[in-house]
């Protein structure tokens, strides 16, 4: 009976063990630990950024009696902890200097930059953005937030596929997962779920899966509400609540004549957010083109931001040039300041705050008020610009963010000195709020130099409130449009200045582009092997060419596209058939048939594990590693001392190996590569490239392999060194696509000729120009 | 010198004209025109619509003497309305019934339904909707909105092309002005454009071009700002709020502790919401069922509509039964209440109401609050079920959102009589406040029913207030889990009773389904026509498959597919084959040989409009047209009263022609249809389809077409009908896939004929079991 029992049990707990393992599986459970995890590392490194600002507060408080001291003191804290940052991330991981949405982008286009998601990196990330944070320097955190979550999401995968295997180690779900783990990383940094996502869907995303928005948005929520909830246990909090608070009252927050001043606030922000762009991308060049500099820096890695933090932490000494841009105020703390409900350049509204200590940093005795917020926000922004340069890990969101509350601040002063009594006519008097000037200005700035329109739910999600609603929108919306038509978004300028692999958007109202085709950007000279291809061709092949996959096509006449072939694959193809193996059992033949059995034995037990085989695969990544390999086999077979005479024959041999057919048996063939068809228009072709995040993809009418196209032919068409009216790489017949005709006349022939070869009819019909319509695009949409 | 200025002049004016027409191609003019068209439509609707309501109300209040005649006002008014509704909808244009958004998620599939984008749709769709929401029925306006929008895009886009043409009839460009239209309709009617973009990113589009999301949210903004201001202008309101502030306190909006009641709020929503998306596919089945009921209503089909509004207006006849459950309020009244700051069952805070008089609605003298809610909540939820099954244009957004505002108003108040002086624990004392409660019910019942986390957005601008945004996304997300896993959303619902094309979406969890390969679900009986195909083949074709597009494969031994041809295109080609024209020629020649001219003048000169050439054109689209343009020519052949011998010729001729291989010249021929693998996996399958909006593809292996999968059987395998266990659809082979090396077999052992059939190798080798890796997920991806 006992013994019944514990069988029972035993089965009972293998059950559960595998529902368990089942459960653990799903979805669900690995975002609650995703956010729970990223909820946890963003409140232990604010914790940790707040405990170095106060300290160097209370260093710097301390030494009040000595000038001297006292600058040295508020100058040394950040230029130590940027140097550590910088000099930390460069040995551990330099992937982690910079934002990391750049690169999180390129890694969901489908890019693999597997250094980018090691151990290392996220260790090197965490901490150096600590330190860089905790310096106080106009540095954001959300950006490295983006690609901490996600470099989280992609450690926790690898523990899980390691540890209960199955679902985890499927690649499409990882893809999946770090789109959540994008969105985690502003939801938990921000206290902004909503925001978060849509955030990160805008910055990360060309097209998004609906299917994947409930993963982004329960993962960000839970985070957020972890994060929120922390600050509530550790008494910070009463309850859960926006982070920057803002108390506008509710029942009339803006007239409807203010809406103008909205609208040039968020053009004169789109200008700035573009500005902001070009002065980040001047900074990053002209240290790149000016070699002397160039070779400094290079030497001393670290020069460059000590210089940095040292200039802008001089700036901001508050005794000094700070007092008259508050220079003591952590960004937070200014943010609050300038979220402000009072009317500062009049005091008449008394309510109560309790960060009026802060207030005074603004109220400066012999300067006004609108001269501190011009100098902040100008001081401010070439500062953001300049740091956010530096190799630690740092964003340009909150820096870019902090400017524009100042600006729209100064905006809304402005407009306050203008109409003391606001401009509502009828009956009751509403002042105008300049700290919703500050809300909007944000937005609206924030949003010019991200490309981005979620800015707008960040905001009302930090603030709280949403009574601002559509000046917001108008203004971030106005600041899109102005900096989108001037400049790139900082994320898309820095993936440019990495030279990381991109595709550029398509630009509103570009609409020459609908009428550009494949046939007029795709390289024709495509580099196939046929069935019949000998080794020595391959050999040839994997010489010249740098491609990554090669095409298969059934012959040389027939030219019909089979499939695709990778590098790495044919080499192996041309290693094995060159290979040790081969060539022992040719030797040992050779031997056979000349009788001499000497030196054979030592060559089968011969077992060095540095055999020219693994050396192939471990030199496959060069591009003449097949080349290589038959020297070394070459070299190999000669310091065996093998005679001459057996050196010729393999010589021999070895060329007539090469002159043999390919086999294909044992090659991994893609079988079904992306086609496109001549007439496929560009703006289908960059949808289909940016969907399906493809690398390349051939050309083929009726089956016929006529050219291939690739990102860089794409990326070429779309900035526009091809255009329409120019000739540059138009093929002779694209000017007569108007007619219609034409470019079914090809494809007719090409037609007729297969027939022609199929049925043996020898003689060739005049292609006549056929009657039918030309080929609609519901036709094309076929592709 | 004056011709010159004249000439110059001229110049001028063409040029001026010339940027006029190519700025007005630009999207943002049209999306400003779209959205003021909208504003104005949604702001004109609403007013006719309260016109219809104070009516009602005048008319009820006026004969308070004698309650038979107040019982006929209170019930006529509706009834008279509906039936007007449903009888204009039935004649104008049926398809204007129900809300659309199922409608235009087909669209936006790429699936055309042409008829639902016409102007008497547009012009049934507005007089119908407003006349049923005008009758206080539970009807919303949101989707047909949806739908307004859409149709309005449609026809102003067309009517750009007419005037400016070029760019307007770019058929990609209007796919995607029409999901810029849908966000304009929700976000006009709720004054929500972010949750407008969002939720009709969520309930039209499985994948979303990121690049759209600006043009959304413009178009929605402007729209929104319009149709608010269109209130401020009308002295509605004296500035631009939300539609329905609410007014809860800032410094905190809820306690920590109350999260699992929102919690447990959000899951019963989810199960609710699932109820109602079951009761309404029940109501429809059930008359579709019941056959003497179903005969009754198709030959009276407004009795259905008047029955239904007499019941439910009887039930809310205010003094009778409706006393108890608020029924004299409108939609709008009822929702203005229920997201009162007060405690109803308290009443201990004071504060001051404008809509006072609609509250004591709620306070019946004989019955408790909780028992007019609980009636509210239940009369309502039946009764918004049964009447969005009415055949007049109405969605069930609003109904839906009401209702949910309803129970979280009414588990608010038990948490607050539970908890008098609120759950916080120290020091100041904040009462629990119950219009919390409603927001978050309003916004998981409607995210319930709908599937979508946006509702949550549309709720936060509705009220104007966020501060309650952590309960509203838990319980908005609890909300979607539970009833995701229960029902398909309501639009999916009737997409699946209407029968419309359509993609299951893959559910949350489902990972048997990235065990499921193409070869598990694909059709391996393809039609297809060779480049040797004789007439007759195609004949036979034509008569017996029913596909739309057959696939053209070079030979009947090399299957290597060569593209895809429409249905359209080949009955034109065999009935060109066996035209008139070639018939005359055949029976001049004939007669020629014979030397018999004397009735063929007749036949030339006669040019009867209705020869049987146009007649194919015309039929083409039943499916024996081929065979019919046959029998009639002959009948035509036979009327002429040729001589039985040439009859005899005629018909040899016929016979002849048929056994001529096809000419492919003139045929419009599809050179590259969508192709997948074999081992594509079922999740890939669907992303592909989704994205590229795909009816079919075909499966081939090395070039060879081995199959078709079209979107019926990747629906059966979706909704379950294939399991990975199940041997129904699968092939032999496909149970040995984990081995990983089985399906490499085939393809080698295919790729291996074509190499013997290339070079003319007669002995087949015996093809070993390679020793290469599985194919991994990452060739796959090449699809």
């Amino acid at each position: 009976f006992l013994l019944d029992t514990g069988v029972s049990l035993s089965l009972c707990a293998s059950r559960c063990q595998k529902f368990l393992i089942s459960r653990v599986g799903e979805d669900w459970i690995f975002l609650i630990l995703l956010g729970l995890l990223m909820a946890l590392v963003s409140w232990v490194m604010d914790y940790a950024i707040a405990f170095c600002q106060e300290a160097q507060k209370w260093m710097y408080g301390g030494l009040d009696s000595n000038l001297l001291l006292q600058y040295i003191a508020w100058i040394s804290y950040p230029v130590v902890l940027i140097t550590f940052s910088a000099g930390f991330t460069q040995i551990l991981a330099p992937q982690a200097v910079g934002s990391g949405i750049p690169e999180m982008k390129t890694i969901l286009r489908g890019v693999v930059l597997k250094e980018y998601l090691t151990f290392k990196t996220f260790v090197a990330k965490v901490i150096g953005l600590t330190c860089a944070l905790g310096s106080g320097m106009p540095l954001g955190k959300e950006g490295p937030f983006v690609h901490v979550a996600s470099l989280c999401a992609a450690l926790l995968s690898k523990f899980m596929a390691a540890v209960f295997g199955g679902i985890y180690k499927n690649e499409l779900r990882n893809t999946e997962m770090l789109s959540a783990a994008c969105a985690v990383g502003v939801g938990c940094c921000f206290a902004a779920p909503i925001g978060g996502v849509l955030f990160s869907i805008e910055v990360t995303s060309t097209f998004f899966a609906v299917r994947n928005y409930w993963r982004g948005f329960f993962a960000a929520t839970f985070s957020a509400f972890i994060f929120r909830v922390l600050a509530v246990w550790n008494q910070e909090e009463e309850t859960i609540t926006a982070l920057f608070k803002t108390r506008f009252r509710l029942d009339f927050p803006f007239d409807l004549q203010e809406l103008p001043a909205f609208a040039i606030l968020g053009i004169a922000c789109g200008f700035g957010g573009a500005l902001f762009v070009y002065l980040n991308r001047l900074i990053v060049e002209c240290m790149r083109k000016q070699k002397t500099i160039n070779k400094f820096l290079l030497r001393k890695r670290l020069v460059y931001p000590a210089l940095v933090t040292l200039l802008i932490s001089t700036l901001t000494f508050p005794p000094g040039f700070g007092q008259f841009m508050a220079g003591q105020l952590t960004q937070h703390e200014s943010l609050v300041a300038l979220f402000d409900n009072r009317t500062w350049c009049r005091q008449g509204v008394a309510e109560e705050f309790d960060y009026i200590s802060h207030h005074h940093a603004w109220k400066h005795p012999q300067v006004n008020v609108f001269i501190t917020l011009i100098l902040f926000t100008v001081m401010k922004f070439w500062m953001s610009a300049v740091a956010t340069t530096m190799p630690v890990p740092c964003g340009a969101f909150m820096p870019v963010f902090l400017i524009g509350a100042a600006f729209g601040r100064l905006v809304g002063e402005i407009m306050a000195t203008m109409f003391p009594d606001g401009i509502h006519a009828a009956g009751s008097v509403y002042p105008i709020v300049p700290g919703g000037y500050a809300v909007v200005g944000a937005a609206a700035l924030s949003g010019a130099v991200t490309h981005t329109v979620s800015t707008a739910v960040i905001v009302f999600e930090l603030t709280g409130q949403i009574s601002h609603i559509l000046p917001v929108m108008i203004a971030v919306i106005l600041a899109n449009a102005v900096a989108q038509a001037l400049q790139p978004s900082l994320y898309d300028s820095i993936i440019r200045i990495k030279k990381l692999p991109y595709l550029p958007e398509l630009g509103m109202g570009h609409h020459e582009k609908y009428n550009i085709r494949v046939e007029d950007i795709m390289v024709r000279d495509v580099r196939y092997i046929t069935l019949n291809s000998s080794y020595r061709d391959l050999q040839e092949m994997l010489m010249t060419g740098q491609l990554k996959t090669l095409a298969l096509v059934e012959s040389r006449d027939s030219m019909i596209l089979l499939g695709s072939i990778e590098r790495l694959q044919l080499q192996s193809l041309l290693s094995l058939q060159l290979s040790r193996q081969r060539r022992l059992e040719y030797l040992r033949q050779l031997a056979q048939d000349n009788g001499t059995h000497d030196h054979l034995p030592s060559l089968t037990s011969d077992s060095t594990p540095s055999s020219p085989c693994t050396h192939t695969h471990l030199n496959s990544s060069t591009n003449s590693s097949a080349h290589l390999t038959y020297e070394m086999s070459f070299l190999w077979i000669q310091s065996l001392e093998v005679p001459v005479s057996s050196l010729m024959q393999i010589t021999e041999w070895e060329e007539q190996q090469l002159d043999e057919p390919v086999d294909f048996k044992n090659c991994k063939i893609d079988p079904a590569p992306f086609q496109l068809v001549e007439q496929t228009s560009l703006h289908k072709t960059h949808t289909i490239f940016s969907l399906l995040g493809l690398d390349h993809a051939y050309v083929t009418s009726m089956g016929r392999l006529v050219g291939v196209v690739s990102l860089k032919e794409l990326r070429k068409a779309i900035e526009g060194s091809v255009t329409v009216t120019g000739v540059k790489v138009r093929p002779p017949l694209a000017s007569f696509r108007d007619s219609g005709n034409t470019t079914n006349v090809s494809e007719v022939t090409e037609l007729h000729k297969l027939c022609i070869r199929h049925r043996g009819l020898s003689l060739p019909r005049e292609p006549n120009p056929p009657n039918s319509p030309p080929a609609g695009l519901h036709k094309e949409c076929q592709v």
